[in-house]
């Protein structure tokens, strides 16, 4: 029976990832270090937590807070990460949140769509 | 910006359901009130709600509390629906718990191996 | 060894749901065998296939192929399921595509925005 | 229009992890690249393709063939990778495939618990 219940536990503590992000993260000029950094976000916000700490994404990973820190400014100036104000109206919470949209644009081409309707206007 | 904040949003909001249920529910003599309602499960226990009540699930549901209530006598009957004791070490919360395990167990096909494992020893 | 097998087997065999489809259809109008219907039409474009046909979608329900087409008739007059053309660059398929994109936009709020921009231009 | 569509095709392109391997791989005594290989297994597999070789692992990582190779042989005799061979009666394919069941059991507890089963027996 307890074994079971294992099925259902794994089931229930899945995150999703883009499959772009793990195909594509090359050509955004990343390494598998940025990439489980995005992931901790990821994680940590499927989790409720939105805005999480260097220190909180260090601790599931190799490289220490300070690391974290460089990677996550890489990542905001490459554009692919951003912060935002969390301004939920249903929760009294606020404060800043890491958007990942951006980086979901630019791999799944809406990022491009854009820049080639520039062109095309140019 | 507020439009993009969409995407991260909907990618956080998601529950996993196994296309299995989707596509053999039939099979096991359910239909599609059955399966709305074991999604509600699936769905509260994402957000940690591990026995919601028949009023909980008729919340979302065009059925009423008492006509949930025969649904999930339905399933326990049928052995897909289980109710075990939580049990869970790192937690203070002492109670039940709806278990799909079976429900996943019939559909993935472990029972079927399981009998004819027995039959083999028999 | 089967056994386990059966876990890798159980977690690459799943569809993702918005969880809002699953709690608020009933706002939008929907009852269960509607949100049924939806989710085969996910399930259906999981695995490649973008516009099935109304035989197709009946066969994993409980209700037969007529009724499967008045329902996405009625989906398609309440502007949650839409008809496109399938312009893939990377893909030889031509043809017709079913886009859930209005039902994601009105249960995540992209709609009520949009509309409020359009006020405040008008 | 094709705004919209995006957030469709997203929503069909996503793989699912389970988030301990997220938060616990370095207790496994894996690092950042480990864990990508693994994604990139998983994410294979999600599409169907059972049994990538090394060059196909490495198209999508900044590691080149050989150290995938290596990775490889070090997740398999950690016992977190096995090989096995595939049995699926409604396929023609015959062949290996990479099995991720020991990972999930040991970051799930299965293999913990069976232990102390052992140790109680004994």
């Amino acid at each position: 029976m307890k074994r079971s219940l294992q099925i259902q536990k794994i089931l229930l503590d899945q995150v999703h990832i883009p499959v772009k992000l793990l195909t594509s993260f090359q050509t955004l000029g990343l390494d598998e270090k940025d990439v489980m950094l995005l992931l901790q976000i990821q994680q940590f916000q499927h989790k409720g937590i939105d805005f999480p700490t260097p220190a909180e994404l260090s601790s599931h990973l190799t490289i220490d807070e300070e690391q974290c820190s460089r990677i996550l400014r890489k990542l905001i100036q490459k554009g692919l990460l951003e912060i935002e104000q969390n301004t939920e109206q249903n929760t009294e919470k606020i404060g800043e949140v890491y958007s990942l949209n951006k980086l979901w644009e630019v791999l799944y081409g809406e990022k491009k769509e854009e820049k080639v309707v520039e062109q095309a206007d140019g």
